[in-house]
Formats: C-alpha cells, structure tokens, sequence
C-alpha cells in the first residue's frame, strides 16, 4: 500500500521511539501497556539494559504529567525487580539523560558494581539472538 | 556531654547520609521536610549537582516503600524546575547508583549536553563559599 505524502511527512516527523511503539521498527519488548512500553536497548552497557518510555512523545521527563511521571516510576519500580532476578545483579541503575532522542526514556540498567555505569562502554556486538534470550529472561520474571 | 559506648557504636553504623540529616556533618542543604532530604553533592559533576535522599535509612530505591518511592519522584520533580532555572542549564539529568553509601540517593544534574553525565569528572576543588552561592541560588527559585 502506497503511504500518502502527509503521511510519509509524519513519519519523519516522530521520534525513532515513536516508530518502535507503532511497530515501524523492531525492538525487543519486555514490558507493554496502554501508556508505556520498554524494550531493550541496541547498545546496552550492560546485558538487560533496558529503555522505559511514555507513548506520549514528550521530550523531557520533568515536562511529563504528573499522573504519567508517577506512572513511570511505579512501573521502573515494577520492572526492577524482574531485571535484577533475570540478569543475575546486584541492583538495577537508573540515568535519565536523553540529548540524543528527544522522547523521554529512563535508562534501567543491570549493574553489579560502581564503573558500569559510569564506565559508558556500550556493547555494538550483540546479535538479534542474544537480545531475544535475554528479552525472554526478563519477561519470564515479570 | 559523654557519649555512651552504645551511642557511639551506632553513630558507626550509620551512613554518612543519616550523619547529615541528623546535623553531625555539615550540608549546603536546599530542600527539606520530613520525609526527604536534599543538598549539593561535595563533588559535583556540574555546579548544582544535588542529593536527594529520603530521611529513611534504606539502601537500594526499589526497596523503598511505595508510598515513600513515590514521594520521592515527585520532590525530584519539584526540585528539578529551580535547579534548572537557577543553573541555566538545558535539563536535569538523573542517575541512581549506589554502591558507594548504603543509603538510597537520586542525583539530579544540572546538564547542557550528553558528555556531563557519561564523563564522570567530578570537582574536588568547590570552596565552601562558591557551594554556599550555588544552594543560595538554587533555594531563591524553590
């Protein structure tokens, strides 16, 4: 089916997390719900490093609506556990930053010491397969 | 006045965070109530780098009570307006760690671009004053 041009504009137009939530593009998805969706980041710094984002499309995360910021965190609170108990860690980091996209997304990322974090080594090599083991891992937890 | 040898054993165990908010190491506080407490980190990724912490002695934030999680996500929120406002910086960026003081802290920073928080160089040259201008500052726009 041929896409009008309107169309072709706004897809332009939406944030590459946007196209993930309208399965334009691929991602491995643990977690769905009306209002958020997460899913694994491409260059993880640690294995499960997974992305949690509004379907909303608002840039900054201060800038969410009190009732969507609340429900972000209650469901990063909601997905910790499971990350932890799936990857083996000791705890589960947080970092909110997000220059690079412009929809908000908090970062939870599998750490077992203070330079995973801090270090910002990120993986590039990781195959569909690993991501899809790993993606199944933390969804059998939830 | 003595301390007692019991007294003493427990101002040992107690974190460094709880040594602040009982007043025993000084702080450049700029928020507090009777839940949570926030200051400046004495060595700042960026100027106003700050510590939020709940009053509460427990070590891993997803192992917060609900009640008291939720909290403080939204006294993040309210902090976060000021702090931008009185950097004058693009946004505030956020990261939970936490091996290093076994009791839970959110850092909220003060960032103009995605090198602050992945570089990690902290300052360990900040005079009491210029921390004294800074929480003054950031205090003037809560």
């Amino acid at each position: 089916m041929e896409r009008s041009p309107a169309l072709a504009v706004n897809n332009i137009m939406e944030s590459v997390f946007t196209k993930i939530i309208n399965g334009e593009i691929p991602a491995h998805k643990i977690y769905e719900d009306d209002k958020v969706l997460a899913f694994l980041d491409i260059h993880p710094l640690t294995d499960g490093h997974t992305l949690l984002i509004p379907k909303q499309e608002i840039d900054y995360l201060f800038d969410l609506p009190d009732d969507l910021y609340n429900y972000m965190w209650q469901i990063a609170k909601k997905l910790a556990g499971p990350l932890k108990d799936a990857m083996g860690v000791k705890r589960v980091g947080v970092i909110v930053e997000g220059f690079l996209v412009p929809h908000t997304h908090i970062h939870l990322v599998p750490i077992d010491n203070d330079q995973q974090l801090k270090h910002g080594a990120r993986n590039h090599d990781m195959t569909d397969e690993q991501f899809a083991k790993i993606a199944e891992r933390i969804k059998h937890e939830i």
